[in-house]
């Protein structure tokens, strides 16, 4: 474990306790099926990095009401509910090392317990009595969904700019980081400035954390990731690393880039060509700029607040973002 | 077409007319695509019941607001959004008479549709302003979802008992046609008294329409169903009439019975066996007098409100839930 994880670990344990009991707590299910196909995805190791983001935004806010870490729930029922209709929509099989839930249950009981999931996140939501809040969530569902089914239309389309890429990574992940950050000033009652700054700092953030996490496909084994390698590229799920090798690589290179796209079934060996010539033309290292990039836009955002320890670890979570696999 | 329903039709055509034109309107997808899927289901000659029952709600509660045709929506993308999810969870492939979106489309573009619609029908409620009215949607949402969950855990069981079956039936349909009532009292100001009332209406409405809606399955023709003769029986779908036959005939018709609901590759003949058989044993009529009960409590239940022509309009369709294919 590296020394800043070390670090964002000591300042928020007591936090993600908590957080971890309003999970359990909030869930509420009518049956056992659901409470253990929504565990499943739920308790699996996932990092909590939405909640903690919205416990964070909203202390910073100086909020002293007690709902944060029951709201912070809203988020990560969202996040879950998108995982479970998102493998099924992949065609994923490991889901944080385990079996993808459609896979152990069915498609039908993936899909509904999804829909039980996205309710419960607007059902937490409205308690916090707030219209604005309820209305930032439900748009940004509108907003994910389409995200997906926009990165399904592209699949395996070699033609994908660097633009719609960046586009529908936007939907997909960095408006629900926003939302995160944006809903608990919200809920503080923040001034405007305020509630934009959290809002631009969990944007940038969150499309820094998608451009790394495509990376990540390229430049981590198995075992760190809890997916298959090269999963992206099997599903024909173009990333910045691959969009930018496409349009850098001298010809012959192309064509044969463009042929194991084309082709779910290469061997673990072309997969290694393909690392290895991403990384020799350049597309690891535009990737990992671009998160850089975004990371040092979310960072230069939460210069509106005063130094406080709450905004530091903001800031640490911020750095660690691109090297969270250590 | 039934006087009755001629009565109704000439009532309600100019708010159908703008119900029509609302549920165009509102959708608001950004991809052509989402536009195409919500459309097939959206528009594919839904009886838009419930936002009729919406409209009617709200000005039986003296609504004066110009939000009602709108709002109506709400319940309608809701809906829709779980036909396309149940569709697929039930492996039926007709709705309406048309091919279900999931096999036109595939799994994913049908669960993400249904997603989109599910949050588009929380941002149409959020945009009234009123957190309660969210709140009904979302732990309605949270309701059909387990509904479903409950029906699918209970499939080709011979012992789901009647019971158990309503209670599944209240989760996935009447908690529905209760909210849509309920809701425009709520955004008319209605007195508690008349919300009630309202509530109550619809939730008996909504038991009656799901029990005429599974008989149906055993009295109607394809042409009249837009679905496949037999469906519920062939996925395993125990109802009430099934039910009752179940605890009335002799054992070698029940024996018979269930070795058809456990065979769902039984012919035609059978099924016409089965349909004779629930005639003769009673079962037919005895889920032909649940349903009116249901709809006679439905009625009393509009008895606080004085007598307007908006009045008789909700207790015309009350009388044709039981009757709406003629």
């Amino acid at each position: 474990m590296s020394d800043l994880k070390r670090k964002i670990l000591a300042a928020v344990q007591v936090d993600l306790e908590a957080i971890e009991t309003a999970l359990a707590e909030n869930l509420k299910p009518h049956l056992d099926l659901v409470r253990d196909v929504a565990g499943h995805i739920l308790f699996s190791g996932g990092k909590r990095l939405r909640p903690l983001l919205m416990v964070l935004s909203a202390r910073v806010c100086d909020y002293t009401g007690g709902y944060d870490k029951t709201f912070s729930t809203a988020l990560e029922y969202l996040h879950a509910a998108t995982l479970l209709h998102d493998d099924l929509v992949d065609g994923a099989s490991l889901r944080r090392g385990k079996p993808a839930a459609y896979l152990k249950w069915g498609n039908p009981i993936a899909v509904l317990t999804g829909d039980f999931l996205l309710a419960r996140a607007l059902s937490v939501s409205a308690a916090t009595g707030s219209v604005r809040i309820v209305q930032i969530l439900a748009e940004l569902t509108e907003q994910m969904s389409q995200g997906e089914v926009h990165q399904l239309m592209r699949k395996g389309d070699i033609r994908l700019a660097e633009d719609e890429y960046l586009d529908v990574i936007r939907r997909k992940t960095a408006v629900l980081f926003e939302a995160a950050c944006r809903v608990s000033a919200v809920l503080a009652g923040a001034p405007k400035e305020k509630e934009a700054a959290l809002a631009q700092f969990g944007f940038n953030l969150g499309m820094a954390f998608q451009v790394a996490d495509d990376l990540f496909d390229y430049t981590l084994e198995t075992p760190q990731m809890g997916k298959q390698v090269g999963a992206d590229l099997r599903e024909g799920k173009l990333t910045l690393p691959v969009i930018h090798a496409l349009r850098q690589v001298q010809a012959a290179d192309r064509e044969w880039l463009v042929s194991i796209i084309r082709n779910p079934q290469f061997s673990a060996e072309d997969f290694r060509r393909v690392v290895d010539l991403l990384g020799s033309c350049g597309a690891i290292r535009y990737a990992e700029q671009t998160a850089e990039k975004y990371i040092a836009i979310a960072k230069r955002e939460l210069s509106v607040f005063p130094p406080s320890a709450t905004l530091e670890t903001l800031v640490d979570i911020a750095d660690y973002a691109l090297h969270r696999h250590v």
